[in-house]
């Protein structure tokens, strides 16, 4: 047993050192790693992996709605980029720029696109002439470079990897309606798949994105009771389409301008769904994304069948489309199944002279370690029914976690002292103004999250100036 | 019909000026356009969900395998790629390089990836101690930029979007079968899936890939008999290994150097399914790769039934995975048949009142217009035979052409005089100094494709110096 203690011994406790846990679990379950090229990341198989079964499964909720997907240039110009005003104040600090090509000086300077919003609306002041030409619903997978100054595995690096979806409308309601539908869309990707819990609501003013008019966002709250943004939604009326000069002919022959929405989800929720679902012993993924659903772990493999039934079993399991594999290492069987731990992995199933006696199989779940002793032709049909189980516990146990960490002030000191006491959210009232959420950030340390769709009325006043309260905003700590 | 003859005029004849007639193509289908930043090109809806097809079918065949997907940085420090001296000179003069990040210029330049060759040897030199660590069998899926100075929709243009393989292995012999093994795959997947013929062979010395000691490819003939490089598969031995001192601890305990290969296939292809497949009326798409492989066009649709049937019969077709759409449009069926047409849909669904009256549909063929009356409860089934022999006859047509457009030659004035009247490559001898192989492009402006696998002996004598000939290479003019 002391070689498998030593394999979750790798792994800080997470109640001991959080951010310690959190670059462990990372690195003992080969997800990301730091490469050689500064602020850059490299995406591990594991990692990726796990990005790959997102991009498919959101990929199709997207299409389901009508949205295409195209792939635009690397490379902004800069007289592009400085379009619409508020954006480029927004990104300029934060891009890369290319200066040479082939040996050439460039006449003009190109940046790595942090972002894609003047790509697509230069595109479109093209395309689009008529309301026949509307709406254009269009999404790229890509990665985008952020000049960012510290790096943290799928948190904080210079480059990341996401979706930035692009789309113009007719009229400003349905480009509201859009907006929104994507919001739902995250919504709901998240919490059914991923089993990760969320408030919704909209950004303050200082919160939007650089150019929109209003920005959505989901909010999840991580096992130390800190925030991750885990996916935006811009509405940005008619703001790009003017500087852009996107118009068409409306049905009467009357030229209009469009509006426009972008909405983004990024590799950023690999780490939500490490430090939501997570413990001491690594990765815990929700079956639904898991890249691996299902692992056999023979035990005595020597004995007479046993090789033969689990690899019967492996078959049986493929066929029904879970995704299965076996260990057939040199291990013994307690360092496989740490493995198995670590790397998350949903199921396992050991099997063994002593199980195929009895006609059956051992299955372990990874979240609550239950065992369940299933007879060898019941497998296939028990492992979907437990895999379902465990899917809803698991969103309803970060479900319990979320609720129980929002806490209410309605003073700046009970605000503080709550953060202190406890990990999570604070719910307060807000009179509007930038002034006292910059205030109530460098006081608390918790900066505003958002403006939830369910507003609670807590009290009349500003938890800041007290003067009279505009909104109620869950406030958090974040990365 | 004349609105629908204008919609076809808008492509120039194919034997009338190819180059025209296949930008006509591209613009028409609204594959590619080009963007308003210089040599990029936009990879349109309708261009992209042919690279998904792609995507999805070769990543399959690759993790059949054992390949594993990961992701890699976009940006290569300058050290980095001066490492192999052979790399460095072959890609150093076409990179763009990144000078500045966020307002401050950087300490060392970036180039924005031409390849990743050297980034995938810097995380081995890391990961690898062991024989156990290997193989290594890595790919991603990404875009690349070469400072090209010429742009044609996916020929060339300064970005496009590839995968690159990269795997290291325990000996020469392992890693010389997975070069051939991935050059199979190409192969397989381009002539099964995307009914291209090919012919298969390894590159000569001065038109292997940067750095490789072997480099294998797939060589496809357009319509204009020009040679189209589909796909390359290179082994490096230990040429990179040992510039990035990648070794690993053998069985015996002995130190060692890996071997390696690199294997790409890129937006290239989609030219070649344009250029071999392509007739005057537009793009003709092999079914098994096009995005909607059916489309269903009602024909006086406002008349009692024709609506209901036509949906209806969507849902039987999506039912069984066909890719079906249905033009609903206010435009005359003339109309929506040349649109169908242009965009290359394979089968066309013509449903009218006197079909429903006989309880019949007409299935149109998209390569050679065939029309089948099919009874109404048959047309699931009838659609996939009709596919299934349209794909194979589309490549017998391509193979046909193929076949019939390599010539024999064994002296420069045949050549000449052969490639002067006809469209098409050249079999012959060369001697396999690189100055024959200059003097016979210059002559007769085509280069060597390949040296092909099945090699046939046509003369003693090189067809350039008439000395004694070493092999028989396929010439070819190219893009």
């Amino acid at each position: 047993m002391s070689k498998d203690k030593k394999l979750v011994e790798k792994i800080t406790a997470r109640d001991t050192d959080f951010a310690k846990w959190y670059t462990d679990v990372v690195k003992e379950a080969k997800l990301c790693d730091y490469s050689s090229v500064k602020g850059f990341l490299i995406y591990q198989p594991n990692g990726y992996a796990i990005w790959e079964n997102i991009k498919n499964n959101l990929d199709k909720r997207f299409k389901e709605t009508g949205v295409v997907n195209v792939y635009l240039p690397v490379l902004i110009p800069e007289n592009l980029l400085q379009k619409e005003k508020d954006h480029v104040e927004g990104f300029a600090p934060e891009v890369a720029w290319v200066t040479k090509g082939g040996n050439e000086p460039l006449e003009e300077r190109l940046c790595v696109r942090p972002t894609s919003e003047v790509l697509f609306c230069d595109l479109w002041n093209k395309e689009v002439k008529s309301y026949r030409d509307l709406p254009k619903l269009y999404n790229q997978w890509n990665s985008v470079l952020r000049w960012e100054k510290t790096t943290r595995p799928f948190l904080r690096s210079r480059e990341f990897l996401w979706q930035e979806g692009h789309t113009i409308h007719a009229s400003r309601e349905e480009a509201m309606e859009r907006t929104r539908m994507m919001l739902k869309i995250y919504y709901d990707f998240v919490t059914e798949d991923l089993a990760i819990p969320l408030i919704q609501g909209r950004k303050t003013e200082s919160e939007k994105f650089a150019g929109a008019e209003e920005t959505y966002t989901i909010e999840a709250m991580m096992h130390d009771g800190r925030a991750l943004q885990s996916g935006t939604s811009h509405f940005f009326g008619t703001g790009f389409a003017e500087a852009f000069d996107i118009k068409f002919l409306n049905k009467n022959n009357e030229l209009e301008v469009v509006n426009q929405t972008s909405w983004g989800l990024s590799t950023r929720i690999i780490g939500a769904i490490i430090m939501v679902h997570g413990d001491d012993s690594g990765l815990v993924l929700p079956p639904r994304i898991a890249p691996t659903q299902v692992r056999i772990i023979p035990i005595n493999e020597t004995k007479e069948g046993v090789l033969e039934k689990a690899n019967k079993l492996l078959e049986e399991l493929k066929k029904e489309d879970i995704r299965t594999d076996i260990d057939l290492s040199l291990k013994t069987p307690g360092y496989k199944f740490s493995e198995a731990e670590i790397l998350g992995i949903p199921l396992r199933i050991e099997i063994g002279p002593k199980d195929l006696e009895k006609g059956t199989v051992t299955i372990v779940r990874r979240d609550n370690r239950e065992k369940y002793e299933v007879k060898l032709d019941e497998v296939t049909s028990k492992v979907k029914e437990i895999m379902e189980v465990m899917q809803k516990d698991m969103y309803n146990r970060a479900k319990e976690f979320l609720d129980s960490h929002i806490y209410t002030a309605t003073t700046l000191d009970e605000m503080k002292e709550k953060l202190e006491n406890n990990k999570g959210f604070i719910k307060a009232m807000w009179c509007g103004s930038e002034e006292c959420e910059e205030k109530i950030k460098d006081i608390t340390g918790a900066g505003s999250r958002c403006i939830p769709f369910n507003e609670e009325h807590i009290s009349d006043k500003c938890i800041c100036c007290g003067k009279e309260a505009k909104d109620m905003v869950i406030w958090g700590k974040s990365y």
